[in-house]
Parts: structure tokens; sequence; C-alpha cells
């Protein structure tokens, strides 16, 4: 089977209205822009492999130690570099989740047989064992509790690999995070972003916290030297500067997802509650291919282990492309009727 | 045992002169700088996970399919998803060489014990075992016959990698290229790289190519979706306008190396003859502190395996800096007598 990846707009050409991403719809902080172009300068050398100064400034921003933080080419290579480094015997995936997390688990042996389990499982476990938690749940944008991973942590021998790609969203970010538990439980891990927030999907940027100094390490020795781009540290240092982008993008995102609630209702289409800057509902199978006749791109989420055809995931965009989503799915609606 | 990679100028701070990198002392070329700037008005979206465009005009530039051919954030990475994808029982390195074909074929059993076949071995082989060759090699410059190749693809059943990256700054690349042996063999896998002849080490753009699409997709069933970021694709595709760089290259270089060359015979440096943009030579050792006091940086090769303390690598560098770092050796060399 050839290879694919759900989300592909630039399948579509340009002039498509995407709604299948999860970005800041308030667009890149211009110092970021800025510190891209500032990287002309360094194009000529290598990226600084050990991140100093990024993993310096992130540790600040984060409040944990330097030591604690591996940076990456976007999240994602992290979640494929930590189950090559741990080589997981089974893995507790709580789907409908992010699709990569069985994809890495699965690479990790080779595509031999990782036992996964899909929900909560009270099976004898043999170590090393993984547990995913994505918090905010990509795509459900559900949340879950602090106590509840501590109880994790504190009942089970597992890794607990809790991905906060979009925590910088929630209203109280602070409430959910678990990175004030890393120097408590050396089985934590936490996965983190800039991506999201700072829009910045071409440039690629993210990174891994974990008090477990030994298996940063193994990380390290699990894949290339150099994969955080020059343009990438030059980025995240930018970002590392601007604490004003979060707070006005948390207070937009709360209004537009509230407009977006309200006319769903009013529309009855069926949704999940959301705390993220994305919105999970149901409709009719088909749903996608309609809209994309009006050049809007939605994520149609059927090939998420766990749903079926009809589910649909939009990320949370300016006002006046929320409207003109709205709109379309009046359209839709309407004709359907 | 800490992570370490054996260059790493920014350690040394700014006003180092590097010669530890072999990097294309012609610099960046200007169309490349414009490409990395134009992608500000892409940073917002995904790259395209397929690098649709960037391989049909690679394809186009190589002669080979577009199928043939997966693109990575340098070919370091493309190095480790190939070694993850294939997971060989042993492997055959002809040491010294780039370490990372050990580290990689290490990194995918999990640090376990691939069987590691330092130099030819007459051992009976279990499939599936790699082979790597570097041609030109790196730290050497040396050459492996295409004659030589085809006779191991005819008459053993390895994988065989051979890494190009440096075959742009051959003399005559055409003669030494395996790339129109791909449709030939299936067991042909070859690595080439843009950092080094387009001199964007900071960007990071490889690729990997083989006529075996099976294994293409393994490839990118064993790495993260968007491993190549914007800037890296629209670094290649500026690249792949430019024909001009390399012949400019290949001149300045040769010129360069038989200077570098007349002056190693007059200080009575012992140095490999070299087909490529570096120089390999054996010195005292603790030649690299006594040049680092004069703020110049070489490549100290004792951690490649095979290599000893006394072992050095330059990359070559515009004709002033090469007279530096002449300068700087026959001073040192002067102090020693």
């Amino acid at each position: 089977m050839e290879y694919r990846h759900g989300g592909n707009a630039f399948e579509y050409g340009k002039k498509i209205l995407d709604f299948s991403v999860n970005i800041n719809p308030l667009g890149t902080p211009l110092a970021v822009k800025k510190a891209v172009i500032s990287v002309l300068d360094k194009i000529e050398e290598y990226p600084d492999y050990k991140c100093t100064e990024l993993r310096r400034k992130i540790a600040e921003r984060e409040g944990v130690s330097p030591e604690y933080i591996v940076c990456g080419n976007g999240a994602a290579e992290l979640i494929y570099s930590l189950m090559y480094a741990v080589r997981p015997k089974s893995a507790i995936i709580h789907t409908p989740t992010f699709c990569e997390y069985t994809y890495a688990v699965k690479a990790s042996d080779g595509h031999k047989g990782t036992i996964l389990m899909c929900a909560e499982s009270n099976a004898e476990e043999r170590a090393p064992c993984v547990e995913f938690i994505c918090n905010p749940n990509n795509p459900t944008g559900t949340l879950t509790e602090r106590a509840e991973i501590i109880q994790k942590l504190e009942t089970t021998d597992r890794l607990i690999a809790v991905d906060e790609c979009f925590n910088d969203f929630l209203d109280e970010p602070e409430k959910y995070s678990c990175v004030n538990l890393l120097d408590r439980y050396k089985r934590l891990i936490i996965l983190k972003s800039f991506t999201k927030m700072y829009a910045i999907p071409g440039i690629r940027l993210g990174y891994l916290m974990t008090s477990d100094t030994e298996l940063i390490n193994e990380i390290y020795k699990a894949r290339q030297p150099w994969s955080v781009s020059s343009a990438a540290q030059a980025a995240g240092l930018a970002v590392c500067e601007d604490t004003e982008t979060p707070v006005k993008t948390r207070k937009y995102i709360k209004e537009e997802r509230a407009y977006l609630e309200m006319e769903f209702e009013r529309l009855g289409i069926e949704y999940m509650r959301s705390s993220a800057n994305f919105i999970f509902f149901k409709a009719m199978p088909g749903l996608q291919k309609k809209l994309l006749e009006k050049n809007i791109l939605i994520r149609d989420c059927s090939d998420f282990e766990g749903l079926d055809a009809g589910s649909y995931r939009i990320g949370i965009k300016k006002h006046n492309d929320n409207k003109k989503l709205i709109l379309a799915l009046e359209e839709v609606v309407r004709c359907q009727r």
C-alpha cells in the first residue's frame, strides 16, 4: 500500500480555504519571520546539533533544566525517536487520537507486531510499555485531568508520554500541563511543539522533556545529529521572546470556538465540546467532498483508528473564514434535507 | 556516555576559521538564499510531505523516475530511515568512513549487536546484509571504481548503499556515479545531498534513490511525514535550476587542492591524494589544539573507527583561507622541530 497521510491541502491547489490543519489563525509573528530571514547568515554553517542556546531559552520558559530537553524537527520526529529509543513491547493508545503514535510504535519494531492496546486494559504488562496521552486530545479537543495522569504514574510502571502540543490553546494551560511533575516522575515524558501556536509548520520545531537524562541520550543516539535546522533554531529563539501571542490567541480562539459551536447547534450538527483550537463533529459521509466543491477543505477523520465515515475535524480560523465555513455547511445541510 | 559528534565549530565561538566542515567554499548561491526568503509566504502551511515538485525536479536532473526518489532532512536522516526500514542483521562498513553509517546500523537494532564487518569479509552472510560505500570516501577522499560496485551487486545478495554526497566535487562526476545503474539493480541505493555543493547545511536537504519502490515505501513508514521543511524544499527547487555552481566549484576545488597538496609536500606533511573537496592527512597528535590557539579549527579524525590520534581532515576553503592554514601549519611544524 502506498504511504499516505490524511492532511494534505497541497494536493488540492492553492485557492483552497484549509480547515484541515490546526494552526494558529492569527499567523506567524513578525519577529519569527524576521528570525528566519536572519538565518541566511548562518545557512552555510551546520546547525548546533545540541541546540544549546535554544534549549536554554526553552528551559527558562518552561521552568525546567536544559538537561531535560531535546529539540526535534517537529514533535512528530520526537515521537519516532522516542519509540526507537524505548522499543516498547506494548503500547496503550486512547483512540481516536493523533495517528503518529501508532505509526511510530509499529515502526519501532519494524512492523512486526508490538502489542497495541487501544483503550485502557487490565492485561498484565511486560515492561517497557508506553502509554500516549494527547492532552488536549487531537482530534476531539477533550482533556485529561492531571490527577488521572498522576494516578497512572503512581500505580503503573508505564512510560507515560503526554503530548501537550495543543496545551497553549487552552483557556487555562497551567491547570492541565504536567511540566511541573517532571522532577517527581522519571517515567513522565512531555511532548511540545511551536508549530501550532506560532504557525510555523513549514519550519518545524518541537521538543521533548523528561527528567530521565539517560533516555534523552538514547533519543540522540536513535536519530541523526542535525535534525533541527538553523532556521528552526532561529525561529525557536524568537518564539521564546514572545509571550504575547499565546495570550492574544487564547482570547481569539475562545470567542471563535463559541461562535462556531453556536452555529453548529443552530445547524443541528453533532459536535464534541472542545477545549482546543479545533472542533470534532459528526455529519453525513461525503461532506468533505461536498465542501471541496466550494473550495473548503476539512479534515475527514475516518482514517483515525476508532472512527467511522462521517467523522470530521476543523481547525478554528479567522472569523471571516469561519463564517464562510458555516455558510457552506448551511448550504450543504439544506440540500441534504 | 554523553552523546557527542565530532564536528562542532559552534562550541568554539564565532571568529574561528572552520576547516572542519566539507562545505563549498564559494558559498550559498544567491538564488537559493532568495528561495529561503520566499518561504516566508509558505511558513504557515505544512510542507508537502511527498515533496512532489522537488522530487520531479530532482528526477529530471538525475535522469531517473520521481518514484525512485525520497527526500530527507539531510542525507543523514535517510541513512537512519533506511536502516530502520531494512533492519540489517549485519553490515559491511569500510573504515575509516563517515561515522553515521555505524551509528545508524547500531540504532536500527536498538544497540543490541548487529554484526558489523568493518572490512571486506568472506563470512557467510544471512540476509539482509547492507554494505556502505562512501564514494568519494569521507574522510580520505579516495574513490571506488564503478566496476567494483557492479561486481558486488552481481556476486552478492547485499543491499549496496552508495553515498555520493561528495560526487559533485569530483573532476569527472559521471565516471564514478552509479545513478544509471539504478534500473538494473534493485539492491542499489544511492544517497545524495545538496548540503555540501550548495552550502546549505543550516537548511538540510538530501535524497535517496533506488528502483526498489517497496523499500521507499518502508522508508516513509519508518519516519515522520514532514521531515523535509518548506525551507528545504524551496532551497532544493532553486538548486535544481542551478547547473553553474558545480562547474565553477569543481574548477576552483581542483586548483586549491593542487595548491594545498603542493604546500603539504613542501612542509613534509603526509597526506592522502584526494579526489574530493577535502584532504586527509597525518600529523602529530595535538595539532588540532595547537591550531585552535591560532583560531583555526581542523577535524580531528581520531574518533573515526580505524583511525588513531594524529589523523586529520581539512575541507578545502577559499584561497586566502587556505593560505592562512598553510601559514599556521608551517609555524606549528617549525616549532615542533
